[in-house]
């Protein structure tokens, strides 16, 4: 995909309607359509099985197909989906290269014992496969590269408009994030009451949902911006539940529950920029329990070949992120005082996705300064994690009204009107620089903090946690005159940084040992020590 | 005592010497020296009986005295203390207007059954008595007068030369704070390496104490300077023990502890404006368990006949304030969000006495700026909590020297440097006109935070706890450009405060009910609703 232009991408994207977008998702290797029936897919890309089946009854429910696809000693089991018109589809993204054999299983004769191959060559530039868990509180895509999650919030960007969209897009072009927290339901919240385009569910004109019939022209175009985020670099956190609701998704009986959650995975797990966040606010939504939770987790483990990161988040209560089940925790909080106890207790990565947001809004959770946005993403990244940007900006000429709102980005994408921005790609380069350089393999594993006071600074580590080269101090609201640094063994340089101003300023010689060094008495600075010799 | 001239006092306190200091505080109708047999003392003045007694041998060991103080139905046991030079002394101070008689109680003849008996007339204008809890979370004086803590810090100001000590009350008239935290035995740490004047125990010119005896002088040097701040309307928050000693005032034996406790006792109850902090940083005297800070309490329990507010203050581990006999929490911690649920647990004042200080140091604890200072102390208020205030500034043209250091506020006293103070004091007469007007008898308690979101808002409550008639909203780092206010039941007046340029802007009208308003769209701004009808 990533070989595709990126203007072309968001040229499909731009296509005259939401239909022309729901036609298909671009970059997958059709075994249906393609001239040769053994078709060279690059790693990490989607090899997409289509046959033909029953198109009468009640296909989403009544017909199975699933397909085990095997190269040597390996095979992976896959279920397929129905996909409306008669089309049965599975869909598979080959991790190693060789030669890829499928064969598929059905009660219906028309799906079952078919057969093929392929050939998975070199992934494509630029494409380092899906992100996973790696060295403890860390996060490498899978041909090693070190990911470093700087994450937005568009929780409603695909069921806005067209227009939206497309600005949306533009925006993420020039901005610094590489993941996003999206909802794959409509959202009904404040600021946010538009009906969307596209429902997940057959719905009547009465509004009664059929939860078994799942409308495929919504997923085709939630696959076409899974898509676009992919060409982008973009790791799609793909909010499966959540509590804002008016049209029942919330309150589905657990059986629709468990089939949504298996037609989402067989549709959506070879999109290799996946995360899946169980929910949103999950302790909000009153008619499910944790025990249901537990149980979606298990589904999403079971039925994702991929095994993508999985976690969920929360408004009040926590989940138990120390289930094995759960990759990484995903935390509503700026508690950063509590992160070196999360760290030692759960042994995994810890993303604050929700710090509040920068805005001007009437409520508390949507009206930091962009000061105060750039600062907690600091504060996450020097206690040894990851934060999540999210803004939430309304034009202070406007009627004070929420259903008068023009689109907010938090909710709705469009453009960013925020300081912290600029301030986060700042930060998100200084993190690359110093804790493993970006697009390099097997590079050191991110920065883990000192262990008291720990938010003072944060060393990167290599993937046996042990601190190595570089070392990042953040001052806060601190405004020492001189401080004294205890260097590790070796000669470094050192860089007085200012994350605001966004400069970087090299300090001549050389530094060993106790450093005692003169500072600007002013809060909110940054240095940045790196071993020369 | 508040009918003397401050000025007097100040004139007392720059007397040429340590000696002249030392030559007794001013305020205490002494029943040795008065021409009446039958002398009047105001409320909450101190009565002091002299009696000659053995100056050979081991006077402050071998010799015990007390005396039983009554009125009517009430009798009071109280230790007398040796004073050097054959001189036994009592304390006592008066709680209620009428006639006291006293009989005293000694194994020695001289000092054994000697009467008399004084009148105990009303209270001098300005003298409000000690300082207990009230209505829960609150502080009132003994007359009912709210007292609100906004204290400061200087440790180790007693211990400095009589320039600075006279320097710093000056300071004081001019400053918002109504409590110190102060040790009695001098402080050995960064910045704070000078010998005192006057030590607490006789002490060789080789340097070994002899903890079996008190050194007279020193404790009336002590009591000059607790007198000073009753003068100036501000409690002593006396530091009984602490870790940062070079003499072994820290490791005493539990013998010599004990001692040492009951002549403190027995010298400075009858001070009105005494808070005993049994230590600084407890857990940091490594030659102390838990255990012996428990039995501390109960000797203070026990020997403090005015039963002065007891508290211990922590550095890493907390002492457990819930036990029966601590008044209230003396925090070191910035963690406003844990308030509600301590607030609940010890049902108890929170005092967030160390929250690190305003400062340009090389240490994190003494960096802050002025104005993460002051809204720490906005922060405390508006969870229904107080906070202490701290300096720590340096010049950034002296050498980076700790040895070679002037005055810094926090440990010295000298002079004030910082930003907060103004606007502390700002914040001081905002809740004193707030939540109960300074000087009336009887008025509403304090303020108590909002439910959820705490931190956004605190009520005056009344005695009860109810909320009453006034309301402060404080912003911190949000920045609304609307809010919608849900007010209680009535009309309300509304201004604007703008806690750093210290401004209140009356707006114009009454609002009622939920009140939709404009704000300015920047942030750390505060809003007070008042009742009107």
């Amino acid at each position: 995909m990533d070989s595709i232009n990126r203007r072309e991408l968001l040229k499909l994207g731009s296509a005259g309607s939401l239909a022309a977008l729901a036609a298909g998702a671009p970059g997958i290797a059709r075994a249906a359509e393609m001239e040769s029936a053994h078709p060279a897919v690059p790693k990490w890309e989607m090899f997409e099985l289509t046959l033909q089946g029953p198109s009468t009854g009640d296909p989403f429910v009544d017909v199975e197909l699933s397909a085990t696809f095997a190269m040597d000693h390996r095979s992976v089991l896959l279920d397929g989906f129905y996909d409306g018109a008669g089309n049965y589809k599975v869909r598979f993204m080959p991790d190693a290269e060789g030669e890829w054999s499928y064969t598929t299983s059905s009660e219906h004769a028309e799906l079952n014992g078919k057969t093929g191959s392929f050939a998975c060559v070199a992934a494509l530039p630029g494409a380092h496969g899906p992100v996973s868990v790696r060295n403890t509180h860390h996060f490498a895509y899978a041909d090693g590269t070190a990911f470093f999650p700087f994450g937005t919030t568009c929780y409603a960007w695909i069921h806005q408009s067209e227009e939206l969209q497309r600005e949306m897009l533009e925006t993420l072009r020039g901005a610094p994030f590489n993941k996003i927290r999206m909802c794959l339901f409509p959202k009904s919240y404040e600021y946010n009451h538009n009906e969307p385009a596209l429902y997940p569910f057959e719905r009547s004109a009465a509004g009664e949902n059929d939860f078994a019939r799942p409308n495929p022209a919504f997923y085709a175009h939630l696959e076409q911006c899974i898509a676009e985020l992919r060409a982008l670099g973009i790791e799609a956190d793909l909010i499966l539940f959540h509590p804002y609701d008016r049209w029942g998704y919330a309150t589905m009986p657990a059986e629709a529950d468990d089939r949504y959650l298996r037609y989402v995975l067989a549709r959506l797990s070879a999109y290799r920029n996946i995360w899946w966040s169980l929910a949103n606010e999950f302790d909000l939504m009153k008619a499910k329990s944790v025990q249901d939770f537990d149980r979606f987790f298990h589904i999403v483990e079971q039925r994702d070949a991929v095994g993508h990161l999985r976690s969920v988040h929360y408004s009040r209560v926590m989940y138990d992120y120390g289930h094995t089940w759960v990759t990484h925790a995903s935390l509503q909080s700026h508690d950063f005082d509590s992160a070196p106890a999360w760290l030692a207790e759960w042994r995994k990565p810890v993303v604050y996705d929700e710090v509040m947001y920068e805005g001007n809004l009437n409520a508390r959770w949507g009206n930091l300064t962009g000061e105060e946005m750039a600062r907690r993403v600091w504060l996450g990244v020097i206690a040894g994690c990851y934060v999540t940007h999210g803004e939430t900006y309304i034009d202070p000429n406007e009627p004070f009204d929420e259903n008068a709102t023009p689109a907010i980005w938090w909710s709705h994408g469009g453009t960013l009107k925020g300081t912290s921005p600029p301030r986060i790609a700042f930060l998100r380069k200084l993190v690359e620089e110093t804790a493993g350089a970006a697009g390099t393999v097997e590079p050191r594993a991110g920065l883990e903090a000192a262990a008291a006071p720990y938010y003072l600074n944060a060393s990167a580590v290599d993937a046996a946690g042990v601190a190595t080269q570089a070392i990042l101090y953040y001052f806060d609201f601190h405004q020492p005159i001189y401080y004294e640094f205890p260097l590790p063994d070796g000669n470094y340089s050192a860089e007085m940084i200012d994350p605001w101003e966004m400069t970087v300023t090299a300090l001549p010689g050389t530094f060993a040992g106790k450093t005692k060094m003169k500072l600007t008495g002013t809060p909110f600075q940054a240095l940045r020590f790196r071993r020369v010799s």
